[in-house]
């Protein structure tokens, strides 16, 4: 990024969960100025409070851009959860979005487009541009290499391989960021519900011996979807994850370096140490060579 | 087959569940003569009455081979499910099995090959001649296009062309043999779980609002891994497989045609048809294009 990049206002739409507040962080680091746009009833007005977020009611996409326009930002990120339906009361009471909703609603319904991909051109048509964590925080998204104390063996890189390269097959359809192995049999491949579940899954079939117990080393891999838009939609992991891979006995978690955010970093690295789970970033076009480790 | 081959001996070695009965009924129709040798705690005695089978005792390895070699066998198909482990108690009383134990340890832990592999090595080397049921009962698998009386319209044979996709995506690997799209949209993808909890996945996720209710046309895609041998792991789906699919709101089942069994045809496709589900075979290099339906 160019020192005049870095020295322009970066506007962050805020949803829920760390990521937002991690973000932040990592800018204010670079001492780029930042106005935080949070969404009320997503965002965390606790991990936000140390960076002075401007609160916007949930639907009221005019105001927003009015604020945006006001302050003027370009360079905007989106970053964080929103599991909020739509409220069209909400909505009712902003002329702002209501001049907008057609644009909105043929973005959330029409054509072969991702909704995501309808938002960013919500986004540019008012003159902004959508980055990326990426762009800005780079430190986020796990690199090559052991992540944590421990590092994967051979056997854990085996299964690494076959839970990649299930994910790799996978990866020009819209499904299946994620797979575990155990050894090099594949047992679970994330669907639509979500990698959490499905490591509750791998967790379950163990309890009753559908799979083995411990006798094969057992990786989640997670990647990003070839046709993921990584501006908006980056792949990530974080404590719970860990926690769930634990809870599944696996040996560790591998991700594709550069194309998914650690959340929480620390505490996620605490405890994979705490655990005895690696966290390894793999390079991106395959699962191998690894990196030295 | 040739009709040399019809009047010899067909053993049928048969496990749990309904098909050895199907196989059973269907190679009766033939006139051919059959044997069959079902192994106790497994096989279905009701359901195999009718065909005066013999009995053997889990592990009694040497009693079956001394049947079948007494009787004369050459032809043999196994077929049915094994669930139980191995109890060794029982083998050590079959001085035939414990002779072959070394074989039969060396199939079960040893080297690249699968289970089934060594388990049909052993019975090669026994001088017998492994049949699938698409050489002895083909009308039991599944042939091209519907088999009930619904036809899958434009909108399921999307659905379909986009599970197939995932299903095929992953067939080089040890995984997948069924997958589950709401429209273009693959929602589920199954490992180790097996295609039943596969599917009460789907009905667990519409019920949170994880995915559609409805909005979109599902279906369930089942299909046979490239690695799989056909005499002794055909992909099934039964009764049991069209009320989960029911359940999870699916319009239909589509399977590979020639490369699926259809597990109680009659039951099947008389359930499919009461719930309003469409089953229907689809070519087995590429889902489509589709037979005209």
């Amino acid at each position: 990024m160019s020192v005049a990049a870095e020295q322009t206002l970066l506007a962050i739409v805020a949803g829920g969960g760390k990521l937002p507040a991690d973000v932040a962080a990592s800018v204010a680091r670079t001492g780029r100025r930042m106005l935080i746009v949070a969404v009320r009833g997503e965002a965390d007005p606790e991990a936000l409070a140390g960076f002075d977020p401007v609160w916007v009611e949930w639907g009221q996409v005019g105001r927003m851009f009015e604020i945006l326009a006001r302050e003027g930002a370009r360079d905007t990120l989106l970053v964080g959860s929103i599991l909020r339906r739509p409220d069209f009361r909400a909505i009712a009471g902003d002329f702002g979005t209501l001049r907008r909703l057609p644009r909105i609603i043929s973005a959330i319904v029409g054509g072969d487009d991702t909704v995501l991909t309808g938002v960013i051109r919500i986004f540019e048509r008012e003159g902004l541009h959508i980055v990326g964590i990426g762009d800005v925080a780079p430190e986020l998204l796990i690199g090559l290499g052991p992540q944590g104390r421990r590092k994967p063996d051979t056997a854990a890189k085996e299964a690494t391989d076959s839970a990649a390269a299930a994910v790799k097959a996978l990866g020009h359809l819209d499904v299946g960021q994620a797979a575990v192995a155990l050894g090099r049999r594949v047992v679970a491949i994330e669907g639509a519900e979500g990698t959490d579940a499905m490591l509750t899954r791998v967790a379950e079939l163990r309890a009753i011996g559908r799979i083995g117990r411990g006798d094969h080393v057992g990786v989640m891999f997670k990647g990003a979807k070839t046709s993921q838009d990584l501006r908006v939609d980056l792949p990530t992991i974080g404590p719970q994850t860990v926690k769930f891979a634990a809870d599944a006995g696996l040996a560790g978690i591998a991700a594709e370096a550069g194309r998914v955010v650690m959340v929480s970093r620390d505490e996620t690295l605490a405890l994979a140490d705490e655990r005895g789970l690696f966290i390894a970033g793999v390079p991106s076009s395959k699962a191998v060579p690894w990196p030295n480790a």
